[in-house]
């Protein structure tokens, strides 16, 4: 060979072997992977109109329907995290000039705010202090006072650790001439969530949380009055890449003949769902439940102080205040480095108030409440000793 | 438990294990992944703000770095297809009003020109039959005419078998005014480019072609230039999942300290790169090149007739006309069926018109090159025999 034409030389630390760590996952997500899901992604790919491929689509479409427990035709996976999914939703609904009030009680209201804004939306927002929820008469009112389009809620706030109560919002909205966009990132498959009975217009989760897998796939579902609003769009998304009608055609949702999407299926995603299957959806929402309450009391009894009201608390994500005279990063490193255990500070509104506990999926089992709290007991009694 | 109240069964369907058939994915993409990238996608996820990931996204950036011979310090992998990258390009550089030159084709230039129309740029398509490639001239002549702030080009045209001759129009595009925005998705590791000596100002690619990785992490890099006329928007980009102020801050590329970012990294795209290290870039441009040259002599040695020009030959993905008498879709079934081996018929303006075969990153063999064209030898001669 000649000289070489290269100028920048290539790295040598990516010639090393990568060393993943063993850790518990018990933040607010990601989560463990169980070995069956692993294994999955270790699988050969296929091409993405092959049609094995076209068929674990349609069961990644059948699994997602019963998880959403809903029959909409327009139901499929978005490929992206969680947030690539809420993004769809609202460049989707929502044209420039559209009303959309926004509930916000933490990270992720703010968020769809900002997103909302970016594409030009006349943006309200419905305020409640980061722990809180809305209640139904919260709701109506800005409904009467704003004549917004689409509402934006989140069911599982997991910047803060609360669960919106949903009843009876789909049929307010719809009585208001509004569609319901609900967020349920980190509360599918732990609580109950029923999108045709609710009538929930829009939904969508992402891959890492209760389902336990890499993040990268974001289920989501359009009602028909949601697809309707769509077709009844002057302009086009600002996307091509997460445009509905085109990933409609892709997944054959629109019963015409489907067109190749530019959106490679990992085959792996088809593991996604099964968790939530052989057990049933209620035996998993009783259970993240059940170590849920374990979990709270168990904290209660180190003396710590839970963030969120009874009636209101994710059975996925817990938060507790930070106590009196800790610092919430040196607990957090604490489990870190002395049990391997990752839990997470707050984030957004609630950043610097609160520690944040997940129990996700796999890792919501008695015998991780027990893990936890244990290093916790140890965390706050060595942080103490080291400052007397 | 009391009555159930789920109204939409489990799909039995998932239950059943997920078979995988081995194929030998010879389309323009994905191509098969070797077991070294298979068994760190099998790998335990970890928190996206661990210790271990951060310095991991570091090791991802120099060997992006390295792939696109660049010292730009905005380099990072979106977490999405190349399509994606493409739609991260457009939408952070372009605002509303902006005005676009798309050179055009095939595909991907009339992708590029739709989504940049979805963005309210104003768009102006340079335009060339599928096959053909564009002259410095031609380009000149568009920048003068349109005076645009943005050039897009297609480095390797995967609908058609094109590689586009970069030499000069980054100079070109800077003597106008205008930024030089590359799509290298087909074509990164299989064909030289050098971001930084050719003054290329914003350069992306995927990781299902040549890198041999599932599909969903996209490279990307900026220019000081683009920068800069990203620092100069007077709105938001229209997402926020692909706001480049964010990544850049998640990343670590602006010298701050770093913000969590939304978008999780899968740890395995870690290992999208070191093929490219230990026997180097030049060797693997030389490897493409050797092999595409003998699966060309191969294919005129069937009676085929090459679908573009010697001198401009995308090394990584090969044309052929699809011969008379036959029907595309033919050919790739019989070969899928028979043999195992995936190729593709066209896409787009080369739809009906040609076959595709790829041969990238491990896929790029003489024992793959002798394997495709005794299968196509072979069903040449059976779909001959069964018309007779």
């Amino acid at each position: 060979m000649t000289t070489s034409l290269l100028r920048v030389p290539p790295p040598q630390g990516l010639l090393r072997p990568l060393a993943v760590p063993e850790r518990l996952l018990l933040g607010p997500g990601p989560s463990n992977v169980p070995p069956r899901i692993l294994a999955a992604s270790g699988r050969q790919l296929l091409g993405h109109m092959h049609p094995e491929v076209l068929q674990v689509m349609d069961e990644i479409k059948a699994g997602i329907q019963y998880a959403f427990q809903t029959r909409n035709q327009l139901t499929l996976a978005i490929s992206g995290t969680g947030h690539c999914a809420m993004e769809a939703a609202l460049l989707n609904l929502l044209e420039h000039g559209d009303t959309v009030l926004v509930a916000v009680n933490g990270i992720w209201g703010q968020r769809a705010a900002d997103i909302a804004r970016r594409l030009g939306a006349d943006v309200h927002e419905l305020l409640k202090p980061p722990g809180e929820y809305f209640a139904p008469w919260d709701i109506e009112e800005g409904l009467a006072r704003h004549k917004p389009s689409v509402l934006f809620i989140t069911h599982g706030e997991s910047s803060t650790g609360v669960l919106q109560p949903l009843e009876g919002l789909g049929e307010l909205c719809h009585r208001h001439g509004c569609l319901l966009l609900v967020d349920a990132v980190a509360s599918l498959g732990g609580a109950p969530i029923f999108m045709d009975q609710q009538e929930i217009d829009v939904l969508y989760s992402g891959s890492q949380k209760v389902l336990n897998a890499p993040p990268g796939s974001a289920p989501i579902s359009f009602s028909k009055r949601a697809r309707e609003k769509m077709l009844r769009r002057k302009t086009k998304p600002p996307s091509f890449y997460l445009d509905m009608s085109w990933l409609a055609s892709y997944w054959g949702c629109d019963g015409e003949p489907r067109r190749g999407g530019r959106q490679e299926v990992p085959v792996s995603i088809r593991d996604l769902l099964p968790p939530l299957c052989p057990q049933g959806l209620e035996s998993s929402w009783e259970r993240h439940q059940a170590n849920c309450t374990l979990l709270c009391q168990g904290l209660r009894d180190l003396g710590l102080e839970l963030f969120v009201k009874e009636e209101a608390r994710l059975p996925t994500i817990t938060t507790v205040r930070v106590p009196e005279g800790y610092n919430w990063k040196e607990i957090t490193a604490f489990l870190m480095d002395n049990h391997a255990i990752e839990i997470a500070g707050g984030l957004g509104p609630s950043a610097g108030k609160v520690l944040r506990i997940g129990l996700m999926g796999c890792n919501s089992t008695s015998g991780n409440v027990d893990r936890v709290l244990r290093a916790l007991r140890d965390a706050l009694g060595q942080l103490r000793r080291s400052r007397l």
